[in-house]
């Protein structure tokens, strides 16, 4: 997917919401286990569900890779059954020596489809590099993320008093084009992507961390929006396991509503819709 | 595998070898490719030709990820076969936040039966503990890798004089212990091992990058080895490439056995042996 029609997705749906797909055989409903593939069977009813109210899917890969080879048939079966108007996202933080990270590029872009992958950026340039290499293909690079442990090392400040998430974000933002590089901008700390909006202008976000982990849509909006929006912000266990009764997914769709027509909204108030 | 299992088994075949094995169709020999699962046959020969030579196998699961579901039946068969004295290797370079990475764990060591797996250290402390919460079972963690694009984050330097690989280091060491955390460390820059040995005196360092990336074996010996050896070397190509004709698992054995006599001399001079 390019940069416009992702853009024309995002005006057309009245959304920038991802979906993350953080897909535990432990918190779906009982009545799925009993389906063939009850990770499937979830997908399916959540993407049926918010479709309308989303315009990504981020399936997070270790959920599938735990359950071996069903894992990524569940995942394979997801992929194809995702609609083409949306955007989907390998939750993967891949990232190896060149010709490594060429066969990483080759599984989540060839083999199963998607249009992008995160990718962690503590191997450098040549990393990251073979994932860039595929037309209308995106990488999404670590940069700020939203957990406890980022503070361990991505507040690291140099002696010229760049910290290392801002070195990551000047040196790569020269690897690639907004046209096929993102960033993951953690939504704990807004204030942060207003300081990681100054970097890279031009950039989308994905900004994973709104609810569940605490962090304010508003917020998110006020510090990161730019004007192709730029932002796609996701939510996984504030949708997916809304409930955890048989009415999940009509749950999961009222979080996904709630929370699409609040970007309906913040974008009329910007007067980008 | 527990850190006094894996000294003597090094002490035993005396060696501190490991095989890496980044199995590519397009590089295996032709008459493999007529068989059902032409990455198990191919891993197959080369084990059985250098299991006496090596003590570790280190699959690059991105080899066996791009090939899809059959690429993850072919590792499984692959870690079924490889003997039980050897210690085994996900290189895999994972990492996320804690339940995810939890979930990581989970793949590659209950699913797989892995003794270890690499990790990548951006993300912090709570992206790592999940994987050394296992018994006898081995973080690798990223510090100072051995590709061009280390020099774009990892020689960071802090205010304090601090360069990044050595803060990860100081700050990692103190999450798990020698007995369940190992380092990366790259061998083509020889002196750079001798720093991280200072800062890290008792792990053992996985040392990738002797052979085909141009480290030297006596360099690295020189520089990292310590009172319980200390190293895992790993040749990949080198080793499982040696030939591409039918003769490819004897060429492997015959330089598998050259780097174990390397080090066999290496560990008699150290009176390690």
């Amino acid at each position: 997917m390019t940069k416009q029609e992702l853009i024309q997705q995002i005006k057309r749906k009245k959304s920038f919401l991802c979906v993350g797909l953080d897909t535990d055989l432990a918190k779906i409903p009982a009545s799925l286990l009993e389906e063939e593939d009850p990770i499937f069977a979830f997908n399916k009813a959540i993407i049926d569900a918010t479709k309308d109210f989303c315009v990504a899917y981020k399936p997070n890969i270790a959920f599938y890779e735990r359950y071996g080879i069903k894992g990524w048939q569940a995942l394979e079966k997801t992929l194809n059954y995702i609609p083409k108007d949306c955007f989907t996202i390998a939750d993967a933080k891949r990232g190896d020596i060149g010709n490594t990270s060429s066969y990483y590029a080759d599984a989540f872009f060839n083999t199963y489809h998607f249009d992008s992958i995160t990718v962690a950026p503590y191997m450098g340039k040549d990393s990251v590099l073979p994932f860039l290499n595929y037309d209308n293909k995106w990488v999404i690079l670590l940069a700020l993320t939203s957990n406890e442990g980022s503070k361990d090392f991505q507040f690291m400040t140099a002696d010229n008093g760049e910290k290392l998430f801002e070195k990551v974000l000047k040196t790569s933002s020269q690897w690639g084009t907004s046209e096929n590089l993102m960033y993951v901008v953690g939504a704990t700390r807004a204030e942060a992507i207003g300081e990681v909006r100054k970097l890279v202008p031009d950039h989308f976000f994905l900004v994973p961390g709104v609810g569940a982990q605490g962090g304010s849509l508003e917020e998110v909006v006020k510090y990161g929006f730019n004007n192709d929006c730029g932002l796609l912000v996701n939510s996984s266990r504030g949708i997916i396991y809304a409930s955890n009764g048989n009415d999940f997914a009509e749950k999961a769709a009222e979080k996904a509503k709630a929370l699409q027509q609040q970007m309906e909204v913040a974008m009329k108030e910007r007067q980008f819709i």
